[in-house]
């Protein structure tokens, strides 16, 4: 998928939600636990609720990789179920990885080919090398971390650099001409919304993966009117706060109220 | 495994080998294809054959994940495999995972309970909160990423912070504490040996786990005399100068001979 054809379905829905899939086998409502997978199931009622209110999904990896193989199963089904639902959502593989040469090109394989997601998240610290196996498959995205939204970032993130900025400027500002505006997009957490301004002026055009709404913190609105551009700019992502609305049986109508909201608070961005 | 009982392993077996067993099911050798878990035949091939001269094995987990579900059941295998073999062996999940929290204690779980590895390699981008989770396991260790051995290293890890010093050294400064040394050691790659006395200076009595020497043209001999420490304090990777050193049916033999040579190199270390 391209970034305008991104922007497209961000402009039809006037929604740039992504709802994060961070699916723990313990927390799947009771009334699921009998089917033969409950997350895939917990999984496929979340995606019926919200489908048309979000553009992308985000199903992190830890949590299905605790399954073991049960959970790549219950991973791999998921990703059929999105693709089927709309072809034109965007899939993302939260995965935070980072290896290089010939290690990264299998991550890429899998990812982008065996199990068909449109982006993966990495992490920069291996540099470049690390990096370009993903970015030679077309209509895939990186989606590099700049500055997360935990307490961490303080740690390097938010570290001086000789130059005098932040560590994570310089890992934006180096490597966005590694690839392009159409296949590589920032994570920067909404709790720190006063960066996204210098964020903006490394990188007008790139798209950026907002998590941290919500449950972590951070303001929607902050975020909309800083960290959008006028060609979309912006995937907002919801974990915990649309698939976890409720615990109780009536926890798909609660998702799609949680995203429904969301969405209302995004639409007069994207007319 | 505490650090005393690895440095009484190497003495025993005198060597700091660890055998990295990045299995490509692309290059298994055509005499094990026929087998029902080709990868597993492999790694018990080479697990076999070596085990004697190496006191670790590292799995790489992106060419288990690679082959989906399949993997996995290979990977699991593999590392009960290791297990039932010699019970002292230290087994590594290289894994370069870093994310926070809710995620990263799926993630030790995973791999400390679920699968009994004994460590995993991190990435330290995200910072404390996202490797806590991982140094409240007893005996199992994270392994964080200094300075790696790639050519990327030199985008982000070897760029000066504001204090004068490398990234990578403030890395390794600022996490020292947030464990101990029977729980944290880091990554520094045998390309780098000029940088061993800067980390020495830094973590004198730090494990470090060296990749880089043979495929990736490092000196054996410059890591030992700069890395090791009088508790041991190294544990030397090789992965494809060993489980790749013939592609016959006579893999396992050119694979013990290749591993037998890097210990008999390292034999005197360790007296």
């Amino acid at each position: 998928m391209t970034a305008r054809e991104l922007y497209q379905e961000i402009k039809r829905k006037k929604s740039c939600l992504c709802v994060g899939l961070d699916t723990d086998h313990h927390r799947i409502p009771d009334i699921l636990r009998r089917e033969p997978d409950p997350v895939f199931s917990f999984n496929k009622a979340i995606i019926d609720a919200t489908h048309h209110l979000a553009v992308a999904f985000k199903p992190n990896l830890a949590f299905y990789e605790a399954n073991g193989t049960a959970g790549w199963k219950s991973l791999e089904k998921t990703v059929d179920y999105i693709r089927s639902t709309d072809p034109s959502l965007f899939i993302i593989s939260d995965a935070k990885r980072g290896d290089i040469g010939n290690t990264a090109r299998q991550y890429a394989l899998t990812f982008f080919v065996s199990l068909d997601f449109d982006a993966i998240t990495l992490s920069p610290y291996m540099g470049r090398d690390a990096i370009e196996p993903f970015l030679g498959f077309t209509g895939k995205w990186v989606i590099l971390l700049g500055l997360t939204s935990n307490p961490g970032a303080v740690d390097f993130q938010l570290q001086y650099m000789e130059s005098g900025r932040y560590l994570y400027e310089e890992v934006i500002d180096r490597s966005k001409d590694w690839g392009t505006t159409d296949n590589i997009m920032y994570v920067v957490g909404a709790t720190k919304s006063s960066h996204f301004q210098r964020i903006r002026e490394i990188i007008p055009g790139h798209f950026l993966l907002v998590p941290g709404i919500g449950a972590q913190g951070g303001s929607l609105e902050e975020v909309l009117d800083y960290g959008s551009n006028d060609t979309g700019g912006l995937l907002v992502n919801s974990s915990r706060g649309i698939i976890y609305a409720s615990s109780g049986p009536d926890f798909a109508g609660k998702a799609e109220a949680a995203a429904s909201d969301i969405q209302r608070k995004m639409q007069n961005y994207f007319l």
